[in-house]
């Protein structure tokens, strides 16, 4: 991964649990509306996740729809896994809403033109673009003006000013399909009631990991991890937020 | 929610109890050919709840191939989530197979040019509509003339003359994406060996309240009910949901 | 069935399980990348089983990104449940990289343009055709050529000389979506790392016909049963494979 261009501190862990926590309790009284653009492949998870929470999810990719929707939403996913043309059209016109919105380049690395398409969707302002290293060292220095989360074994949170690493996490969310993907509408989630998007990126980021730490407990594979993630997403807190989360 | 046009009475309790279970009875033993057109978010979880119960389910949304396997149904269900340009043109084909069919009029209360799209569903004459309150009160008096399924807390089912209340169901089923939109096919699926739509409409969801009440008990989440949720279905017959429905 | 062309014999059974039982022990230590085209109703629960394996798995069915991917990775699965226009583009470009591929002509008994269009697909040169008896029979002696699974209560694996009837299985298996197109997508991995496509092919089969014989012992209904699978699938090693294969 490039270096960024501008130097950053690591940011105030205890603050920015409790931060975290607060942006979580926040989400569970307000309940925001967003609108996620992503895969058929990952929808029935990350919806199923955003119905546990009781988020307000809804997903269509339809041209005339998406835009309308995005722009009654409190918040928005655009996710770029397996795009098509139809979807491609309804993303573009999507960020021109104004509705803050989470960007998942994903596999960027591996589709020049999903890279370009991406390059265009940042132009709009993205409060938050989440991607795995792959996929962050191919934007580089383009993404250096915003708050980045690098997933990972370790999730890296930064903007140009601060940095945390997240420690919480378990192999066992590599081994499910689209946990990833909501963790980005956790993401987008945090951005509908949390006005500094590097808290949101923390908190969506490690909300996900932290309820996969505790779902790998007693799981017997992978299949049963995925019921007990919900489970736990469901059953979690500000304050367990807050008192779980392993960040420096 | 509008009034009524015309004057509906309480349907008899136990007799529409004893003919929902009289009509999931004959949908286990005939395993009625039933086409389902709805979102790929909510794909995965109805076609589980049909093959758990042996429903034939076949979900192209292919202008080409969804009339003809419309056509080659026993029933139908048209839900208008997510619609999309390919997916609008094979409804708008499907409702002209003769083929009943069920109309699930998704969010048309939020989005002008569906509800223009269900208007001219509804002129093909599905056999019943079910939408929330809020889509309910969207149509208006044009649902008048069919049966109504219109969900809630409670769900209320009428016709021009009858009326019933399914005071079954738990809070969880909100909690699961497309529990909704599967308990749409479930009334299509009752509607393919049940000559009365009211009886049929009373049957599939009620089918979904009781045992959503069931797999409530002993969940620890939204994943864990939502596996319980399949099982249950899987487990019922006739007699017990006669004796589990309470409608008045 | 129509009778194949030609007289195949029983092939070695207990040389078949071991060589079963070596190609999944490849399989889970190279972690091949395969890329498989399928309906958004069945992408789920294979991108789940892929997943529970380490098998790297992309699904795009875009014209532009899905030949990109195809012709990157080890294999590739065919399927075509619920085709529509774009897939159908994609698939046709996708068979022309040259990566060795499993077709899955769901449904060509039922739907005369899907039938052409599986035909265009085998002049490619399929490693495997996986299909069910209805599947298999339309195809007729068109599939002689090939290394063909016919599945059923017994799954039967041949080619122009040899023959295998995997004895594994459980009816539950059929009241779970996209069990089927899962398999395909396990035989598609197996094709990446096994030379013998009849091996691959029985392989494949054989892993999720004997995984699904355990997940039935103690689940509750296809729900729970569901879950199990993954839990298995993703438990197995070559060892207990050739174990618990039961063919003549």
């Amino acid at each position: 991964m490039s270096a960024p261009a501008t130097v950053s501190v690591p940011a105030d862990a205890h603050a920015l649990r409790e931060a975290a926590g607060a942006a979580l309790d926040r989400m569970l009284s307000r309940r925001p509306r967003v609108h996620a653009m992503l895969s058929p492949v990952a929808q029935p998870l990350a919806a199923n996740i955003a119905a546990a929470l009781g988020i307000d999810v809804s997903m269509s990719h339809d041209p005339v729809d998406a835009p309308q929707m995005v722009a009654r939403s409190h918040s928005a996913l655009i996710n770029l896994g397996m795009l098509d043309p139809v979807r491609r059209e309804g993303a573009a016109k999507a960020v021109l809403t104004g509705t803050p919105f989470v960007l998942d380049p994903v596999k960027i690395d591996r589709a020049s033109e999903r890279f370009a398409f991406a390059q265009k969707l940042i132009q709009a302002g993205p409060s938050v673009i989440k991607g795995n290293r792959a996929e962050m060292a191919a934007l580089g220095a383009i993404a250096d003006d915003f708050v980045t989360v690098t997933t990972g074994a370790q999730d890296l949170v930064r903007d140009g000013r601060r940095c945390a690493t997240l420690h919480n996490g378990t192999p066992m969310l590599d081994r499910v399909i689209a946990t990833g993907c909501a963790a980005g509408l956790l993401v987008a989630a945090m951005v509908a009631v949390e006005t500094d998007p590097f808290v949101a990126a923390t908190a969506g980021a490690g909300l996900m990991a932290f309820a996969g730490e505790l779902a790998a407990d007693g799981s017997h594979g992978p299949g049963s991890f995925a019921v007990s993630l919900i489970d736990h997403l469901a059953a979690l807190d500000g304050a367990a937020l807050t008192k779980g989360l392993r960040i420096d």
